[in-house]
């Protein structure tokens, strides 16, 4: 059994009866990021929503080679929906795993696993770590590793960390992303879900996810929570020691004052503050981690807003500072700056 | 449900065939903090090892008020033993319910569980949280707490929340130690295992183990694990923000160099280092916290060379600094520094 949940590629993605885009965000994102891995995309009858992939049917997307069909949808609640269980199990009788990131366990839906027993197919929450995983050892790993960081939850680690894996690849450096929520896995087909593995197994878990490698094989790891999070820090913590990092990219959203949802009482830190205790800890585990630079959530601005502030806060701190989102020079020497030896 | 682990008390304390004093920890324990919790204590024919409990069998320890047994030894492995299970299995018969600290779960023994659900008895584990525990609010709880922290694992900080819990009562303070270890839970009757909480619910955790309290309650909250540990900082951390501390007792353990089984690469930071790591994070949910002192474990050192180690620690940070096992004029100075207002 592997530590790393595998997800069964490629996949045909489910949409149900959801047909508001805003709820569809998990398929959305897997037709965005990884297309390569979608065979197609199934919606109940009815369901105006299309994603621009072949519609196909759990028996025609297992003749062109499916493995799972992944429920790409969240409804209010996170529960899997009555309705959509006869669907469910014509894709296990087609041959096909199931994939879900919802809060119910597929497991616990009793037609779905007596089904899934009969048939030997799986059922694979992305909520749910591997069973087994070690305590830490906390022993230098051969290999180079990016992990980002941020000044809060909900600002753009995960979109940082795809965006800089694409941009080693395209300069042609062996690579890989590093999944630590279940969006992230359902993108990498693979990964460890961090705020779900019992805590003291955290940094254990950090570093099966990114194992020994070639000395010039980079992982980029996508961060989890924040050091200031009243909440979470704890997982950044355990993330942080047991990813070894080489290298920090800092996320934080533009004019974002406070952490969201907790109030006046959490001012977020100043972008030296975090970089300061990040290094504390990275230090611990890495003598040599540093910061490459920021990544800036800039959707609330104009181009020209934007350019200004990118350009102001990267003078300020003296490091680059970029939005992936927006890409250009600023993002090309913030990729530069990741990868100086 | 309680959120919390709650042990029915009084205890039988059960020993099995264990005739090791080494590995029967848990009873002594019990025996040592918490006799007036202890109405007896029973063997298996033939251990000659005993506690100093009056010997009773379960139907006389159920008489006289006991309303669980606790399996007070850890044989190697932390399996309950196959020919334990019949003693297990009379215990239930006469009322009580068991009580164990063991790797192994006792629902996943069969005897066990079918003896309990149609006894109406409780299999309580204290590795395994209760369910439902929340995500952390951050929010401001009246009452006062100290938490006690460590530069590692294993040199006092259960001993010296304790020790300081004990103090404080002894000035006729309203007082709880807050358990957040197995030992601790025993010892204090309640509880949550920190290490065993997932890790988006630890901080939430911390915040249900120390509640809302009277503005002159202290919460004495058991430490885990160490910010400096490569395996376990995650603990440390999300136990540090759901606290709240008040006031901060660094542990450590005199003339230890290296985290305990992690060797050369993890030297121990210096006590300024490990407070001032502390406070950057205690702040953050507490702007007040502070230091009180420092507990030194000196149990190897002679009692001239613990009293000058005291002293010149204490001179040179400036806070007392005390060694809970030998008490003392420094222990009092630990506790008067902590109950300053």
């Amino acid at each position: 059994m592997s530590l790393m949940i595998e997800l069964p590629r490629p996949f045909l993605l489910f949409i149900g009866d959801v047909g508001e885009p805003g709820y569809a965000k998990t398929a959305l994102g897997l037709r965005d990021w990884t297309p390569e891995h979608c065979t197609g995309e199934w919606a109940l009858a009815g369901n105006p929503l299309r994603l621009g992939l072949p519609v196909l049917n759990p028996i025609e997307a297992r003749a062109k080679g499916a493995r799972s069909m992944v429920i790409g949808v969240a409804p209010i609640g996170g529960a899997v929906q009555p309705h959509w269980i006869a669907a469910l199990l014509e894709a296990l009788e087609a041959g096909l795993d199931l994939v879900s990131g919802m809060h119910t366990s597929l497991a616990e839906v009793p037609e779905l696993s007596a089904a899934a027993a009969r048939l030997g197919r799986r059922l694979i929450d992305v909520r749910r770590p591997p069973a087994g995983l070690p305590v830490a050892h906390g022993r230098r790993r051969s290999g180079r590793r990016l992990l980002t960081v941020g000044t809060d939850c909900a600002l753009g680690k995960k979109y940082t960390a795809l965006s800089l894996a694409r941009a080693f690849e395209a300069r042609g450096i062996a690579t890989d992303f590093r999944a630590t929520g279940q969006t992230g896995i359902m993108i990498a087909g693979r990964g460890i879900p961090m705020d779900a593995v019992v805590s003291d197994f955290l940094a254990g878990a950090a570093e099966v996810l990114s194992p020994e490698a070639a000395s010039d094989h980079w992982d980029v790891i996508e961060g989890q929570g924040s050091l200031f999070h009243p909440a979470y820090a704890g997982v950044s913590l355990g993330l942080l020691h047991g990813s070894q990092p080489d290298v920090l990219v800092l996320c934080h959203e533009h004019g974002r004052k406070h952490v969201i949802g907790y109030g006046e009482d959490y001012p977020l830190p100043s972008l030296e503050e975090a970089m300061a205790l990040h290094l504390a800890h990275a230090r611990r585990v890495n003598p040599a981690a540093r910061f490459a630079g920021v990544s800036l959530n800039t959707a609330g601005l104009t181009d020209e807003e934007a350019a200004a502030a990118l350009a102001a806060e990267s003078r300020r701190i003296g490091l680059p500072c970029a939005d992936p989102m927006r890409g250009g020079e600023a993002f090309e020497r913030l990729v530069d700056a990741c990868l100086v030896a």
